[in-house]
């Protein structure tokens, strides 16, 4: 009965749902296994029937003791509906106070399921920051919150890449921060977390070595790095190479993606957000996924925009909501679950 | 007679000649046009033996009334033989004083059959900063070099990714220094020779705006960006647009270089060597190129290095060189051109 995957709806007014609708209802679909979106039927009804797609589940309920069932019926595909949204005032590409409320209500319920053993992940489309905060929330960012709801720290996100693995150590804050975050003990820090982390044999290459990228471009013929890599990187690689970490680099940016892209490692630790996002973007847009590490449960999600000027338009394509629901149920069956 | 592209042995020691000579021995051939290798032909002959690839050359000179002579017979594949290497102490994978003399000869020469109008464009193969220095220059930077010998400053670097095409605002210097020159003026200038750079309608589409990459990620919920944007770049766009020039950005780069990849612009603008680098590389890392804008003529690179710890061994592939060959006759063709 656990292994459901918490699918939440996101920001109602944006492109979340039309994703959900499309990707359950998908020749992939029979890749995810068992789902149970959470979300408001009234809108996603209306959605239905904008855009023609047909709804995709084969039960709705709207408390717990009809959820319970309807897993015990062995439902596939599960609309738990929270009837969280007012759909006078819902307008697609509006995000407002409501659509805000409605998914906070369905993250927070998703959390919930996966907390009291209903589900075993959590996948999540895209929120927008600006309807959260209209809903007086002072908490809207994804990690943050589900950080908050699951009471634990923020872990360590990685991006999938069709099987690429690439941890950051830092994320979407300013260069000039990030670059004062590159420190001998945080990049110690990092490794050894990213280390723990891979540890999994089913999912990671424990043959092959991590690996770390460069703050600067490496000046090949002369052998020279830059200060960060003089102070920081080189000596945090050396300490965990001795305390049995199997990790090389520092590499030049560029070229530890393209190794990367080849197999080479069984995961990569970039430093800042645009050396991870710009090699995953340029290798495979479609199919890079977010996995959040570190919660008590696996999390991955669709890392865009909630691309408000296309909702409710039905040009949308799911690929990146297919994957990430291919790469949580591939995660789920080896064993990286609640 | 001066549609030749003068094509460099780079560092012998490297992995550059034998590129050379199973570029020259390829299917690929007949897109170069004509060729003449500025080298060492006892080098080329070694080299040849112990890969087993033939000599590619339908003509051998040592002379410019030689190469003169050559030309007019219309020999496509001419070797122009220095005789400048000692081979009894040459081995490979061991850069020395003798390689870097020989280096710097053999550009010296291909750039002097170029202002002299015996070639139309510059072609190099990998060298070595190390050899250079120990031949004695204190000119050992490929684009600091090639600026000497054409007595002309260093003009803007361009990647072409099997036709997407990434200039980047600085090179290959410490991000923190690569940062302090995002300001308004530098990135005006920047904006402004890379439109004047692009107006040729047989390899840009001009239809298509130019476009500039962020230095930080872009907060795209709540629409603000950092400080390098709202004080440099955003008024430097602003100010290109009121000049008539057709770009667009700040983009974050992750998406500018997917946007990029699909063709949406006529080039694109990164600011720092990983922007551009890591886009390339995990594009399409084999077919990516150098071109440098704003010498005399026309100079395509293999953008590598030289692989010391493969010379003579024969294993390598010459996609890259290849490459660029082929868009240096493709530009030529279109009328760049010295």
């Amino acid at each position: 009965m656990n292994r459901y995957i918490a699918l939440v709806m996101g920001e109602a007014a944006g492109v979340g749902p039309e994703l959900i609708l499309k990707a359950l209802d998908c020749p992939q679909r029979v890749n995810f296994g068992s789902v149970v979106v959470v979300g408001d039927r009234a809108m996603f009804s209306r959605l239905s029937r904008d855009i023609r797609v047909p709804l995709p589940f084969t039960s709705i309920v709207s408390t717990d003791e009809g959820l319970v069932q309807a897993m015990r019926d062995g439902e596939k595909t599960i609309l738990y509906d929270l009837d969280c949204l007012d759909m006078d005032s819902f307008s697609y590409g509006r995000p407002s106070a409501d659509t805000g409320r409605a998914c906070r209500l369905a993250t927070e319920k998703a959390v919930w399921l996966i907390q009291n053993s209903y589900a075993s992940a959590l996948v999540t489309v895209p929120l927008d920051e600006r309807s959260l905060a209209m809903a007086g929330f002072s908490t809207v960012r994804y990690e943050t919150m589900i950080s908050e709801l699951a009471s634990c720290q923020r872990g360590l996100t990685m991006l999938d890449v069709s099987g690429v693995k690439i941890f950051s150590h830092t994320h979407h804050m300013r260069l000039r921060d990030a670059l004062d975050l590159v420190t001998f003990e945080k990049i110690l820090d990092t490794i050894i977390k990213v280390d723990s982390l891979t540890q999994d044999r089913d999912i990671f290459d424990l043959d092959k070595p991590l690996a770390i990228a460069s703050v600067n471009p490496h000046h090949a013929d002369s052998l020279t790095w830059g200060p960060e890599e003089e102070t920081a990187i080189i000596p945090a690689v050396e300490k965990a190479n001795g305390i049995g970490i199997n990790i090389v680099g520092p590499v030049g940016a560029d070229h530890l993606m393209h190794r990367a892209a080849k197999g080479r490692y069984r995961a990569v630790i970039a430093l800042f957000h645009d050396q991870a996002h710009i090699a995953a973007m340029s290798m495979d847009y479609e199919h890079t996924v977010t996995v959040n590490w570190g919660w008590p449960f696996l999390a991955v999600r669709v890392d865009r925009g909630a691309r408000l000027e296309k909702a409710g338009r039905g040009e949308m394509i799911p690929v990146s909501l297919v994957q990430a629901l291919t790469v949580a149920r591939e995660y789920i069956v080896k064993g990286v679950e609640s």
